[in-house]
């Protein structure tokens, strides 16, 4: 299991307190919220890294194509979760971004997954291969990694 | 790609209406919104297939361990969703669900994904052994295929 | 309190499935849930009387200045509701619609409240006067009650 | 309007950070949204004051009879909003709360509006007379102005 140390690797993080009305009948939070906590470090590792601006600029933008989430452990109010954003993996026209979200309460990771995000092109509806300006951006926010 | 008709041999289908507000900035249905409809379906199988009231009855309850979602199509207001349920595999204490997403609209499948399902133990907080009872009566609601 | 009779008199109506989901640690659906309901319905009311196609046409839009809701029932999954709009007074650059949610199962209207919109000019950032155009299709949607 | 100073008056605030996903298709908050952030605001309020856990020895829980919210400003992301929230009226068997949201990002009041909070017996399903225990809690958390 990634120890705090660990999470502290990853190029983007972002806090969020848990809200009471995140969690549902079962009385901890819904499957969904640590899904939207994901998008959450997804946009704002396209903003510190600057991809939205450049994708702008080539009048493209992000378009999520899948994502999964393991869920390790049940999520309770009151909290602050902390969610990690790397990415991994680059293809043609898409990168892979890996998402953890580590519990203060717990001190532990609680969920993680991953997103597939295509580079795409909303007018003409369709993927476009990625300019080496974007990969350049990755490259460089990954520390040379990906 | 599935047609309407190979969708409607879900043993569980539930329609929604699309709301306004299920939309994000991208001005299409945010990616929360498939994984709040594959729950949907989830819980009204759990319900028809009476799986819900025997796990009551054995003191446990179902957990959600993991979800996977592939985004096929844009969705868009206005629109209706079918949301299709089938269990394709039981393990020793955990079941894998499959989910469609069928757009009224688009007359396409949408977006489709798998949650995997855990047998647990709220009170002892740990999964537990499917019962034969639970067991057959997903036998049941799948016809024999699981 | 309103009948069912009385319910059906809304110009519109638009019937939706409580979700499980919309349900919190309370164990009945979550008071943000009701105004997500208004919201659904304040849109098919703007959709099917063609203010929205009017307003586009204006160059304007609608935008929400102010919403009440008063919870009469708790609502619980499984459920549905029907929610009626209707606008109830007009001013110079503004709209009232009253909104009702009835329950089914309960056969009882479930939470009632009201928004005040507002035609505005997104691109100059303020409110203008209502057009006689709005005004008609108003009177017209509201079968000259308004 | 309120300042930055008046602000700070209220007992309680808590701090949120806007996800990009509380946008709506407007491309701004949507307006379910704000409403959330007063549960937030409410449900630290009665933890921080220690009615929570006086009405769980009473066995009875709050119950929010009715909630309204002007909207006063257009909120994107990002930004960072803080809740106030303090109680303004006491009843015989209710409370009004107060709540002001403050975008960071503007250095204004974007939202503020009351919510009806009820004692309530779940059990009995009836709202009960306030305690003179919860009524001193309320004094006590303003400062003696309720």
């Amino acid at each position: 299991m990634a120890s705090s140390l660990e999470f502290d690797m990853f190029p983007l993080v972002v806090a969020l307190p848990v809200q009471w009305g995140d969690q549902d009948a079962f009385g901890h939070v819904n499957n969904t919220v640590p899904i939207r906590w994901f998008e959450s470090a997804r946009i704002a590792y396209l903003e510190q890294s600057h991809l939205l601006p450049q994708l702008e600029r080539e009048k493209l933008g992000p378009i999520l194509a899948a994502v999964n989430c393991n869920y390790r452990r049940q999520i309770n109010y009151p909290d602050t979760v902390r969610i990690g954003a790397c990415i991994t993996r680059t293809g043609q026209s898409s990168f892979t971004m890996v998402h953890q979200v580590w519990s203060e309460a717990q001190q532990a990771v609680a969920a993680e997954g991953e997103s597939a995000v295509v580079i795409f092109d909303y007018a003409a509806q369709r993927p476009v291969r990625m300019s080496d300006a974007i990969r350049a951006l990755i490259t460089r926010f990954e520390n040379g990694r990906v």
